[in-house]
């Protein structure tokens, strides 16, 4: 597999993408192409050690900043990274795309360049999220800010496709994100998506609250991208402000201190497990390819994790699973 | 004042609430009448020590279970407690209502029976949630699933007169719950609902994402209640996992055990810090009178707290500035 990366894309590159290339190739058995300006990839690149028969560039003059508006970006910016990189990908040059750069002009790129599958409506982005038994699948958190009710049941088939694929799962159980488990609450879209849903072929185990999420009883939880990136970012938000806290009044407390050190290891155990660098990046679902979007904030380990997931995405053709599915049901 | 309380609603009523009410009068210049079924609550009065003159009995034939249907209780139980209490604030016979009861039968019997203020188009409830500086105002947290751009104006003037009235802010800081600060984010309401905030003569700092709410840099923060469900729900929910994980965690380390027991006071004075119970109950706003909704599983503790701010919300007259602060704008 040979994957466009992105290499101007973040809030560290490229020292930060050129890393987690490097990284990538060392590990897994994967081609990564690095597109951007090349002075700065040749001069990152220098004096580092790796595989150079797996690691190539491609040129592009142009990097769409984190404010730009994605539309005029993709207009004006003919010779961005992220652009250079999804026609990659369309042209048949690379197998996956990678970009922790701006995500809404990664998307639009995406869905102009790469285009919708057939019977997909909207895209949807798909994140990992930590749970007590594992992880489960949140989508969408941000491609599709209003949805209809027939996208959600679209988001349920994508997500259920992916989940097969990539984790192995025979028949994930998929909920719908809502403020009750009885089939009366709910928004209007959801109590509508809720009907499609039961009368679907997917192993659809209905409504499901914000407070059982992480209890782990559902592998794919679905919901429009404006509730599933709220979702995201207060977990983010109030997962940092606990430890925070707890850390403050750790070491405020008589032999806090002492006590901190002891429980060092355990709280970097938990927060390996539950760190967005170890997922890496989340892929956008329906469009006619396979690109990952990364965290803006990505670290190398983040990227050399959303290489590896792109290519696992698409050495198991996840974008034709999707398609499939969608064409039965 | 004098509180009705709903001492048959919540998971461990009338036990709890009947505890709950006797600690509020002995702690506050307050009078609780408790409503429900007479037999039941002398007897869980019976050898309890108590201002007497503080505490006095309401009877009612009903409980509405929490599986009931609102519409459908509304009409049949005539004579439920939760109904029974709300008629007490409607006829003057109380200041104010208190339930930990089914929280959606208490929102339609509080529409029906005292109405909804002049100029409010649809209710919210709004929860006080623990950030870095303090706690911070959220709302609508279920009371209106679907919104329209106008009613997130009208929460925003609510939570901005219930904030003022109550905890004594003068110009509290209003914020738009949405998927990013610039103002092209959002879904279509919240952008309609942005533009009109911002023509207010409210003190309104513009979107504020999920990472950010916990950081304390707005006092309100403002959306529909599907989302603001969802949010006070998965915050709850996460926070429960990250402290399990932790623990189990810390458990296994070598060591661990003796650093769990050296942080444990810490422990405590965060989970008092995050508790609920602390706050007591979210009051129902844009209604003509108090009503304040407690979480069924509420403890003592919990529901004296919620009598405590019952009171605080009528000696306020909190409904009576909505209804103003609505009548300017």
């Amino acid at each position: 597999m040979k994957i466009a990366l992105d290499a101007m894309g973040g809030d560290f590159a490229p020292a930060v993408t050129v890393a987690g290339a490097i990284e990538a190739v060392q590990e897994y058995d994967l081609e990564v192409v690095l597109v951007g300006n090349k002075d700065r990839l040749e001069a990152e690149l220098k004096g580092k050690k790796y595989p150079a028969a797996k690691i190539s560039l491609h040129h592009a003059s142009e990097v769409v900043e984190m404010h730009e508006s994605p539309s005029l970006a993709l207009r004006r910016k003919k010779d961005s990274s992220i652009r250079k990189a999804i026609e990659m990908v369309k042209n048949g040059d690379a197998d996956a795309v990678v970009s922790a750069g701006h995500s809404g002009i990664a998307m639009a790129a995406s869905l102009v360049i790469l285009g919708k599958l057939p019977n997909v409506e909207r895209p949807a982005i798909a994140t990992l999220m930590p749970s007590l038994k594992g992880f489960f699948i949140l989508l969408d958190v941000g491609a599709t800010v209003d949805c209809k009710a027939e996208n959600l049941v679209q988001f349920a088939h994508m997500g259920n496709a992916y989940t097969k694929a990539i984790f192995g799962q025979k028949s994930p159980r998929i909920a719908l994100l809502s403020i009750g488990e009885e089939d009366s609450k709910g928004n209007e879209v959801t109590k509508e998506a809720l009907k499609l849903l039961k009368g679907s072929s997917l192993n659809f185990i209905g409504n499901i609250e914000g407070r059982e999420i992480f209890e782990g009883n559902a592998e794919v939880v679905v919901c429009d991208g404006f509730t599933g990136n709220i979702v995201l970012k207060v977990s983010e938000g109030l997962a940092e402000a606990i430890m925070k806290t707890l850390r403050k009044e750790i070491n405020d407390a008589p032999a806090g201190k002492l006590g901190y050190l002891l429980i060092k290891p355990a709280l970097k155990k938990f927060k390996k497990r539950t760190d967005y660098s170890e997922y890496g990046g989340a892929p956008l679902l329906g469009i006619n390819g396979t690109c990952i979007i990364s965290h803006g904030r990505s670290s190398s380990r983040a990227i050399k994790h959303a290489i590896k997931v792109a290519g696992e995405m698409a050495s198991h053709r996840v974008h034709q699973k999707i398609a499939e599915s969608l064409g039965i049901d």
